[in-house]
């Protein structure tokens, strides 16, 4: 299927050109972004996406200095709720019911079974929780530039206190859990763009169950 | 695009017919699955494929009685490792090397700094990192069942201490994150096929810093 060949495509660049990418490209990435699926439907995270160059600049050196950080097109920062509270989980049983155009007993059941348990967690638990659906939507944002045929570099190998500091995330209730450079790829500056991709072997990935 | 028709199309089926998935589409799923991107490129996950009906009834109940658990064609479980071990690490720079035909120092240097630091890390917050890889893994699933007109269901609802029990993970060192049930929506069980998808608006997702 298309979606194999775009998978064996992508590779996660090392160097970007700087070359920009066109704001309709970037629109249908974060549009992909937002149609991930989360748990409960909750959506607990935001998208920074960053085109400012000095604010690439201060966050390249908390990233291990890599050079992506500041010669991509746009940089996205998936920022994941600090923790659960009543007032974001009502805010999208609000919008369900808003958008669906009713209530419903199940439904409202539902709200109020996440009400009772999901602020009343440790907040790093949550905040792990949220992460991992913030996950979600970065895997879907990278499928979905391989389709626009734009680089990404899943970037999980910096500072997040400092990227945190950097864009006052902390005071919005927001952690930076993740970042995604888009660019275009500098071929002759880039050691991994043409070497062959390494994956598991499909028996060391799965077991079937018969 | 045709991958934003793809999302549009997919949803959480909360109900299926029984009827089996073509095994050719389940391993461009899974091979979707193995070509996902993750953290150094340790793929630090399986995925259990259950077929086997008497093990699917054994989980349903320890999955909130959701009926896509028993009604699936085949159910996924990704299983994250409980660790970073040094075996683990060497077995993928190993691979590596193995498949690239050459071993390179700066690629040896990076090796030895992940040996220096995941193993010596707690078990959980290694299993949290490991279970985020999963889910990459996990999304990818989910587009690539939806590129094969695969109905899919990203469940968390489940015990995952039971289901680590149910399939004996534990002992193999890995830990059940989530699970996707694959099969064939039952449209007239299914109080969710017929309601609008919602998703926050752009604008509560997105900051721009321009």
């Amino acid at each position: 299927m298309d979606l194999l060949n775009k998978l064996n495509w992508r590779y996660a660049a090392k160097a970007m050109n700087g070359e920009k990418v066109a704001e309709d490209k970037i629109e249908r990435i974060l549009e992909a972004t937002r149609l991930a699926p989360t748990s409960s439907g909750l959506q607990p995270f935001e998208v920074m996406v960053i085109k400012n160059q000095d604010i690439k600049e201060q966050i390249r050196p908390v990233a291990w200095n890599q050079s992506v950080v500041t010669d991509c097109s746009h940089l996205l920062v998936f920022a994941a709720w600090d923790t659960y509270t009543p007032e974001r989980i009502n805010y999208m049983f609000d919008l369900t019911n808003d958008i669906r155009g009713f209530k419903n007993e199940g439904w409202e059941n539902y709200r109020q079974m996440l009400l009772d348990s999901y602020p009343q967690k440790d907040e790093q638990e949550n905040f792990e929780h949220a992460a991992r659906q913030a996950y979600i939507a970065f895997s879907h944002a990278i499928i979905a530039a391989a389709y626009e045929n734009v680089d990404a570099t899943p970037l999980e190998g910096f500072d997040a206190t400092e990227v945190d500091k950097i864009l006052g995330l902390r005071e919005k209730g927001l952690r930076s859990a993740v970042l995604l450079p888009l660019g275009y790829r500098k071929e002759d500056e880039d050691w991994l763009v043409n070497l062959v991709k390494v994956r598991k072997p499909m028996e060391d990935m799965v077991t079937v169950i018969e």
